[in-house]
């Protein structure tokens, strides 16, 4: 029989208080925790005191560790019977590699069990009172990532009134996703947000339309870039809430 | 100024551990708690022994409170500057009415503070070991709702491999969404997942494929409807992980 002390963990979005009480739980026992760049650390306040922590952050460019040796750490802390949580920010299961660590460590004889997070894709858009669905505008959206831009034109062909897509990790790929949309027909006042760190005290937004950020200058481009993380949102849910400022 | 003594929080997908600290810290505050029929009972539990309870659950067919009746009485209650909790499944801008709501009370002048959940719709996956974004599978995933066939085959137009489907209030639909899908190309063996009250101890799943399901008998979706609340889940990910057992 295989043993589970290996916890996959998401941290939420970056308020604290967006931990779930499982995950809270789960840290207050953990020997190691294993976190990412984008887990607030305060998250770590519920660990014990001689706890052993470690930042195996990744973002672009800047990998503290590289992935092999990520699951590495995790299995010899694992085969050393230590209750470890991989801390990953958001939800174990959309986007970063919960899956390969996983299959990684199933293939050593560890079980893992995952603790689902409140995902950044949902809350950050709520945090700024934009709605994912709201009856009135929509009744799908769509999650993808914009770091790969052939992907990205093969997935999104063609527009729905009535559904707004997340891009995820497409801040540096911004001027090729609006001008492909452009093409493919998506109108030009179709509103754009730009979320950065969203559920924090550092939360910002930057609200546009599709025709206003083709024209921008590459001034624009790089602040967006020194934004990042930062979720692209569009869809006419942005400009449902009256109050909203824009 | 406006006063803001409203709360839509969002309780999660039917694990009650599964509820933020956040949803927590203002349950226990709570005077009233207006909540929704997926919504864990147990959530409940936090609350201060004279809080008021009311059941405002939306079934199909069956419910209990008519929206306007629900935004009326979130609004006596605010006015009387009781602390209200609007509880919702999930997270409250996925699907649901949190946004008519929180429109409604604004207008009257009541300010509502949205706090996240983990939405059932990567949460709901997860528990079933199945990964939403998988770098070996996926790049983007598509919730939408099955309630109403026409939108959905207006936005699901074209099959392709590395985007997952999500959908949510479809099992009743499930015979159409089947054809609709193989008729514009989608794959026969591409991997289709029921997945029923996950995240609760009453947990199942039917996994099965595209042209399996297109080939059932009307008993099979007879079973699906008895099993509401479903989340169909479409894609390769379903089958990624080997240990899965279908």
């Amino acid at each position: 029989m295989k043993k589970t002390n290996v916890y996959l963990v998401g941290a939420g979005p970056g308020d604290v208080e967006l931990l779930t009480l499982k995950a809270v739980k789960i840290l207050e026992q953990a020997d190691v925790v294993l976190y990412d760049a984008l887990v607030n650390i305060e998250s770590l306040y519920f660990c014990k005191k001689d706890v052993i922590t470690v930042n195996v952050g990744k973002r672009k460019d800047k990998h503290l560790l590289i992935q092999n040796e990520i699951n590495e750490l995790i299995l010899k802390y694992a085969k050393e019977d230590k209750l470890v949580v991989r801390l990953k920010g958001g939800t174990p299961f959309v986007f970063g590699r919960g899956y390969e660590e996983i299959n990684f460590l199933n293939q050593h004889g560890i079980d893992v069990e995952v603790i689902s997070g409140v995902s950044s894709t949902t809350a950050v858009p709520e945090s700024f009172n934009i709605a994912l669905i709201d009856r009135n505008y929509s009744d799908a959206y769509r999650t993808i990532t914009g770091h790969d831009i052939n992907i990205f034109k093969a997935i999104v062909t063609h527009f729905h009134e009535r559904e707004n897509l997340i891009i995820m990790m497409g801040a540096h790929n911004t001027k090729i996703i609006v001008t492909h949309l452009l093409e493919i027909g998506f109108p030009h006042d179709l509103p754009i947000a730009f979320l950065s760190q969203g559920t924090t005290e550092n939360a910002t937004k930057i609200i546009s339309n599709l025709e206003e950020v083709s024209k921008k200058e590459s001034v624009f481009f790089e602040k967006l870039r020194s934004l990042t993380p930062i979720i692209i949102y569009i869809g006419r849910t942005i400009n449902a809430q009256k109050s909203f400022s824009y």
